[in-house]
């Protein structure tokens, strides 16, 4: 499966570096947390951190009804860009330096979704990617929570993705010079002991779902 | 010192979270290491994410000259977001489910850097930022390649940075239910083990700028 190829997705510089597999899109906007939506106001671009959860083609956002983001992404023009940083390349030149890095881009209308069951059905999807397991646990969202709550889509129809990944690509001359170091450093992104909350009561035991999600120390 | 709060700095949402110290937005500039950068492509929002290095009040970014960036760049509006993510927050209910994190948005021109003195400069804040001791270290832009080098600037002027901590919000009813677990699972990006190029010369040692970055595993 190949990703749609507009002029806007399909990428000018190092094609080599994009991959076309569906897979590769979803992999990258499964792992990422929090991405980056980008729309026009006023004319100028705005570029806001936002949480997500995707659902086959679609990514879904929400905002509060009371921020002024709900008016500016309402039917309008939107990029979403997911980025997962893994590694510094560090090459013989400061010219070649480089990031290891797998990026998505999605271009489209954020569709706001109003129907109660598909909005209910989206707050799900970006719950569970947020923190897997707590739309069972947690209380459900109230009447006038979910009134409070704008929900988008975004389809995935026009999207691309971009990784780059080992180690620099040195200019021959450099590396027959032998004297410098080459490599990568990577990067690694863990969760770390979960921090209770002060007020909570004393019989409460984390749950499994947060507890097999935590890493060691 | 404040931060300048022209309107589309001001944030309408949750102005507790702004924090208004020009010290944190030098911090959260300063520890994070790839940015998403946004600007308007044929009316179309566009966010790419993109390496930058910060001096003084200015953030500097690069392009290669043959990329459809530089002209999308020069001397258009442009958003520049850089965001740490620090935590997950589980809260008692879905809706108070939130993220600990700290965000610098940046809105202004992107101003080509021509100036020869002033570009390599630029490029050397970017390239420390990226990798700290490596402009000493590592061989010198040929005159080719800062050719094939776009380098701009833009202005701190007009910023904001957004900091979440701490742990979850819950409604008092929730917190006196007192079945459910509340709290912060942490998330902790580290470098690891460097890796060598499998064209590294034999007696090439991993220089001390890389050694004291990495972090035992």
């Amino acid at each position: 499966v190949r990703l749609s190829s507009t002029p806007r997705s399909i990428l000018t510089r190092k094609p080599e570096r994009a991959s076309t597999d569906r897979a590769d899109l979803y992999a990258v906007l499964d792992l990422g947390l929090v991405g980056h939506l980008g729309f026009v106001r006023d004319g100028a671009p705005v570029v806001l951190p936002i949480g997500y959860g995707r659902k086959d083609d679609t990514v879904y956002l929400h905002a509060s009804t009371g921020s002024g983001l709900v008016e500016a992404l309402d039917g309008g023009d939107a990029c979403f860009t997911v980025t997962m940083l893994d590694g510094i390349v560090y090459a013989r030149s400061v010219f070649d330096h480089s990031m290891n890095y797998r990026s998505a881009v999605m271009h489209g209308r954020c569709n706001r979704v109003d129907d109660p069951a598909k909005k209910l059905e989206a707050l799900e999807t970006i719950v569970e990617h947020l923190a897997p397991g707590s739309w069972a646990y947690a209380r459900q969202p109230s009447r006038k929570e979910l009134a409070a709550t704008a929900v988008f889509a975004l389809s995935l129809a026009e999207a691309s993705v971009k990784i780059r990944t080992g180690p620099p690509i040195d200019d021959p001359q450099d590396v027959r010079a032998g004297h410098r170091w080459a490599g990568v450093l990577p990067i690694k992104t863990t969760f770390t002991e979960p921090e209770p909350s002060a007020d909570l009561a004393a019989d409460v035991r984390l749950p499994p779902h947060i507890a097999t999600r935590a890493t060691p120390r």
